[in-house]
């Protein structure tokens, strides 16, 4: 089972393009996959993207298009009049029908509704739009099957045979009352071995997980991955059962959440890809590289004020770029597991126990390290006090780098600020800035000038 | 829907384990989810957490030690008899209890295996440790519904009650032939809808997508998310159906896959987390650190060879710091772009364009950073030879260190080598020394030394 998309491919379906032979482009991707279809239209320009889209039914063409990045597919709905859009729309569940018209242009927005010839799930994707796009209510969807508990098995499937329709997969299906407060769940599996005649009142499972509307996308991928759910119904505050949400959803908001952490250490403001363009590229890293810069001449102004050095001690001067990498190195590491546990809320202990375990790391660490600079630096030289002061220097700013490394992102944590931010160019500035202060602080006193 | 583990909480369990009052905390604990209690647990001592294992349950402690860390995990289980830990593995799933045995120390294993006592349930499990942890083999569990392609509805529903008894979670119903090949699938909605005299040969669907039990972890997942599977079929080289892997477990290599990479970056070698001892996260972080010492020490050495230019133009090492950290930042910003788009598949084009395409980006920022670095120096020194070496340098440079981000994590790919350990410190080491080479190139040339 691997597809793979050839250059003869995309040179027949190019070619088949410029034949205008809809006929033999039916039925030459007719039994490929939406996510094979949506790989080719990557290869293709957009005029024959559009062309493909146009050419394919709306229940293939609908997935596809969810299925391309978000620029493409912004695109190619350019070329859409708001009547064949709102035909994708009509294929497609509603959560991937809201997100798919929050991304038009608001003007176009209203029009593509009203377009919308099914009233029901018009109303769904109306209601969907009105939450914000990172919580429960952004991520959930209309779509699912739900009893009354005053039911029998029999009433219940013959009414889940109607609902079911709809619904690409049945997880659980919801017991609600007459109110539509959501009172349990009952699994497929359940009824397959329960008499028909029984009512639903007598089998269902009054124990179900559920989250609010106005949860944040966050904590319902938390939930979901900590008691292991493959889907989890929705409520407002009063227990009325609004949607479901899927394990497919959280797996992007894992994905998300980790590219953004990833995207921050490695300096780069988030949702940048490596075929968006160079300005976009310019937008991500400027910012960060900016911050370098001003760091880089706050260094150069802190050796500046140590000018008078420079003649005995020009080896000093040599070892700034090791300090400030070292600190800089440090720094990323202890922010770096700060972050990733605080993202999987798995630290414990107070924050002073905290500095405490990295201060006794960077202890170990940073003698280790020194050691070895003394030694170097003293073949190298032959000058024990330099040697000293600077090995004494590097034990030092390791540690302080490993203490600012933790406490910066726990900080941040608590004050409700992304700690993410706190990896990356931002350490690694302002430590290399802190290292070499205290470098040239400590050298002068051992060195004595 | 929020469990919180309080002080309290922790101070009531530990007073009633003191008490040794049995009662009262299988009481206590009875209604909590699995995963509540896992964190009650990591909340307790060693001997507590033991003493809550022996007693509760093996249906619920099993599934309490697959919710644990690792350590954790190993740690009570090594207070467990072989036969505690057979009690246990009995009520896990097959996959669950293969990783369960794996991470037992080898002599015990043979003993722990030999203690449980379902023969199909240990003969399951010996086959899954003989497959490689990375593999679908190490992914997949061998409990799963399948029926014959010559069944009926009516005999499949009555076979699957008894299977689906022993399978949490029934996604996909798989059908074989007489020779245990797989031949497709039905949903229980199928089920559901059709009549109970129907050959199961004629509704079910033929296409289904599997994987061979070889194919690697990491391929596993990308298929799954590509076609938005939540459960996926196991084939050997002849299409006998072996097991099947579910969502949950491809949740798991999505977040350690990402958590590996972050790690990389951040100069740690994978899997530490911030509750590890001190040592372990000196092994993890010290060869790091080494490598930036050697960096920092190789690029002492070049400005000892530059030695001479001390006197007239100190304020060229002012600005080394700045250098070196440009040149890291630029690098980790541009690796960081090619291990994401590796890892997600996305990158299109040759190395070559990509290249192309890293340098014009360069050119832009390098330049805007280098004119105003050329102002600054100009107003602070008023010395314009000195100012322009310096920015023309820093412009090199950038172009330079965004190049050999771009190329090293691309080359290693092809290579077959994780791209990820060219992000992070092994990026801004090279790249240090790189960049500090060529800004005293550069200035030498220019300043005519």
């Amino acid at each position: 089972m691997s597809f793979e998309v050839t250059k003869e491919l995309i040179e027949q379906v190019e070619s088949l393009i410029q034949q205008q032979d809809d006929t033999a482009i039916v039925s030459l991707l007719d039994d490929e996959h939406f996510a094979d279809i949506a790989e080719i239209l990557e290869d293709l320009n957009l005029d024959q993207a559009t062309y493909i889209i146009k050419l394919l039914d709306s229940d293939k063409t609908s997935d596809i298009l969810m299925e391309l990045d978000e620029d493409d597919r912004e695109k190619i709905l350019k070329n859409l009049s708001a009547k064949e859009i709102a035909e994708e729309l009509e294929e497609l569940d509603t959560d991937d029908a809201a997100d798919m018209i929050a991304e038009l242009p608001e003007e176009r927005q209203e029009n593509v509704i009203s377009q919308i010839e099914d009233e029901e799930h018009k109303a769904d994707i109306k209601e969907l739009l009105t939450y914000d796009e990172d919580s429960a209510g952004g991520l959930m969807a209309k779509e699912l099957v739900k009893v009354n508990e005053n039911w029998t098995v029999l009433k219940c499937v013959r009414e889940m045979r109607a609902q079911a329709e709809n619904v690409t997969r049945v997880h659980s299906i919801y017991v609600v009352d007459d109110n539509d407060i959501l009172k349990g769940r009952l699994s497929l599996k359940d009824l397959l071995v329960t008499s028909t005649k029984s009512p639903i009142s007598e089998i269902y499972i009054p124990k179900v997980d559920s989250v609010n509307v106005h949860d944040e996308a966050e904590d319902v991928a938390r939930i979901m991955q900590k008691y292991d759910l493959e889907a989890i119904p929705v409520v407002d505050n009063q227990q009325h059962l609004l949607g479901r949400i899927t394990i497919d959803d959280i797996v992007d908001v894992i994905k998300e959440e980790a590219e953004k952490d990833y995207q921050l250490a490695a300096g780069l403001t988030q949702d940048v890809e490596a075929d968006d363009t160079i300005w976009q590229h310019t937008k991500a890293r400027l910012p960060w590289l900016f911050l370098g810069l001003i760091g880089g001449i706050g260094a150069a102004a802190i050796m500046g004020d140590f000018e008078e050095m420079i003649n005995k001690h020009a080896i000093l001067f040599f070892f700034t770029p090791l300090i400030a990498a070292m600190a800089g190195n440090v720094g990323v590491q202890s922010s770096a597991i700060i972050v990733q546990g605080l993202a999987n809320d798995d630290l414990k202990g107070s924050i002073g126990n905290r500095l405490l375990k990295e201060f006794s790391l960077s202890i170990v660490n940073g003698f280790i390290l020194a050691v070895l600079l003394f030694f170097f630096t003293w073949f190298w030289q032959n000058e024990l006090l330099t040697s000293a002061a600077l090995s004494i220097s590097l034990f030092v700013v390791i540690i302080i780098a490993g203490i600012i490394g933790t406490f910066i992102p726990l900080f941040l944590d608590k004050r409700g600020i992304d700690p993410a931010i706190a990896t990356g160019p931002f350490i690694t500035t302002s430590n290399d800035i802190f290292g070499i202060l205290i470098y040239f602080m400590i050298a002068k006193t051992i060195l004595g000038i």
